[in-house]
């Protein structure tokens, strides 16, 4: 019976870490690490910056495209035009939500059940991805991503399903790639981990981290995730996080590489890093006109395509937030009711002018960040859009919304899978 | 538009700690800080402890309950008997199956597809609960096992799932409550978290933690994850983890309390522990003699009763080695390849004797730790042990075995559910 004990102090070590001989990284750490050191805005200020929101403000989205769009060149057209093929999903952020017509109040346990049936339909109704944000607010039922992703996945059979964002700089990368892997594994390959620096702030106090790493966060721990999902024995040494001498970090997922994409605001030097590390690119869009991001675009592609990577490894998706309802009229009185509490509340707090539809009406107009309407205006929007930007892959509706009945998100999600989405694939 | 970045800048507080009033903890903190400083057993000695592993060498199983029986009092009966009334479940360490007859290596992808069948046939035969392991090893695939519970969760209707350990000691209790809370409320109240300390030293290496640690990383954990499930804003402060001054964590699970277990193997301070914060207890038999554990359980007891604590909170389950066959015969046969290939390569590498069927059948005789045989057997065996301990509230058997066929491990869940548990419940 003593041999049991040898079994409890085996250790795990990957052979090549035996031999000291380090794995193979391919991505080239000198480069991202250069490249954060040109993208902090906090400067020499000497003072804690500001966070880059995920979803930034809206000044910034309008602003800087102008300023740097020509960052890394003299200006031209984008050196990769793809026709416009776009993949259509849908993004949620699990949020409380009040029926509107019966005033009741659906609590986390009800909110996760309905989302689990979104998500279902999804799968049915044909969409090509579905992705769950990340939230550590009393609002909002997503703070743990990945139990709700394997729900999912257990639940369907085709869709994907990812992060929409996964805030990178705030979890540890060993535990979210082991987490990604084994979601990957469950669902038969169809992951995509999306990884942002998180639109909300709350999660560096409750994480014990300093705002004034913001940037170098993120940067140190994507070189880390990049490196295991390289190999699943890494050797580094960070700031942020204890140093790897060769562990192993198992499971491995199905698809080799993970797809890991990085989520954007409007921070030119986000779009450059993800250009030049060649990985694909989801933009939240969230105000302004989406063709202002054009050169940020533009950006991405320049700075992939001076790295060396081909076009077809610099994918962009949106997300921006929608619906789609029987008419145009329909959908926005549908989503009126939401959009009008959550401002109404924060024009309230913050002392700005109360919301009106006026507003509501010109943010989901034709050139509006908003996707609102019946399908023949989606389509045409996601069309002119991506146009617009070059070309698309993949467009993500998010439909959270405070007073959205489950039975009208459910609709929102048929008509986008039935009537939006194969027209858009067809053209 | 400028409304939306009030969205983004908007922070989640919790209301009492805007009111700087911290919230009531019910555990007595100090209690669990002082029991710490006398369950180590680094001593003075200057040197960092060997881990305890949650499955401990035999020799300690032995002995200890000898050395420690008496530690709160003088010996007599234990103060809570409880009619031997068993819950019967399963554990799994998702660990790397080589079929026996075709030879065919079962890979991560397929293996927890298995996985989710043995779950879905022990929700269908009646079985009371489902664990799941954690190791970081690549012959095991349960490095992330809320994510594997939460597909469990979603394929399930009544079964109860939990964690089998989660290793406390290197994880966030932040993140692990937020994970929890989560599955709680996607399987409808179904979870238990049971925590130890981890019986494989790895996670320390690749955490960045230190082995010198080992017992006030869990105790701070421990003491930090209560405090959690107690309030949404904690207000505490420790050595392993950044201080908490109110945030709250959310969603707030469907059972409250969320039920958290302490594993233990044979630390008599562990159970002590246990018994003096009113947490059930896992005991962990992976050698030895069920009934040397008798004392232990004693110990837990006496130590729960003199902390104030009514007999129905101090619940005990037992975690073993198991399977359930046709026949004796048939089950020892099914078993044994499994067996003797992990313990050939052991002994190999370590310079041990070779293993026999001897050694085997002696380990799995009606006195030894294994619960191997055919449905009569393990009933008696069952009933038994649960006798010698005072009662005990839950059995799970663990079936995991690398030369185990997915079919035999289905038919050992089956048998298990249909014959052995309706017969346990009726006792």
């Amino acid at each position: 019976m003593r041999i049991v004990l040898a079994v409890v102090v085996m250790r795990a070590v990957c052979p090549w870490s035996r031999l000291a001989r380090p794995p193979v990284v391919a991505v080239d750490l000198r480069w991202l690490r250069r490249v954060v050191s040109t993208s902090s805005t906090s400067g020499g200020h000497g003072h804690a910056p500001e966070p880059h929101p995920q979803e930034p403000p809206l000044v910034e989205l309008v602003e800087t495209p102008r300023q740097t769009g020509h960052h890394l060149g003299p200006p031209g057209p984008p050196p990769h035009h793809k026709e416009p093929l776009v993949h259509v999903g849908v993004d949620s952020f699990v949020s409380r939500v009040t029926d509107p017509t019966t005033g009741h109040v659906v609590g986390p346990a009800e909110r996760l059940a309905h989302l689990l049936e979104e998500i279902e339909l999804a799968d049915r109704s044909g969409l090509y991805s579905f992705g769950i944000g990340e939230h550590h607010r009393e609002e909002y039922y997503d703070s743990a991503p990945p139990v709700i992703l394997a729900a999912a996945a257990a639940r369907t059979t085709r869709i994907r399903l990812g992060s929409a964002v996964a805030v990178l700089s705030a979890v540890d990368p060993v535990r979210l790639f082991q987490q990604f892997a084994t979601l990957d594994l469950i669902s038969g390959g169809r992951m995509d981990l999306v990884v942002g620096r998180g639109s909300f702030v709350e999660s560096f106090p409750l994480f014990g981290l300093d705002l004034a790493d913001y940037d170098s966060l993120f940067t140190e721990k994507l070189e880390l995730l990049l490196a295991l999902r390289e190999s699943p024995c890494v050797t580094w040494s960070g700031r942020h996080r204890p140093a790897l001498t060769g562990q192993g970090v198992y499971p491995r997922p199905v698809q080799d590489p993970l797809p890991v994409w990085v989520g954007v605001g409007g921070t030119p030097a986000s779009f450059a890093r993800a250009g030049q590390l060649g990985l694909p690119l989801m933009v939240a869009i969230i105000g302004g006109e989406p063709r202002q991001f054009a050169p940020l675009v533009d950006l991405y592609r320049r700075a992939g395509a001076q790295a060396g990577h081909p076009p077809e490894a610099l994918q962009v998706g949106l997300h921006v937030f929608g619906y789609v309802g029987e008419s145009r009229r329909a959908a926005a009185d549908t989503i009126f009711p939401g959009w009008h509490e959550m401002f109404t509340s924060i024009s309230r707090e913050r002392g700005f002018p109360p919301p009106n539809r006026a507003a509501f009406d010109a943010t989901s107009g034709p050139d509006g960040a908003f996707f609102l309407g019946d399908p023949d205006l989606i389509v045409d929007k996601l069309t002119r859009v991506a146009d617009q930007l070059g070309g698309v892959d993949r467009v993500s509706l998010q439909m959270t919304n405070p007073r959205l009945a489950h039975e009208d998100l459910l609709r929102g999600i048929e008509l986008l899978g039935t009537e939006v989405a194969p027209r858009v694939a067809a053209l």
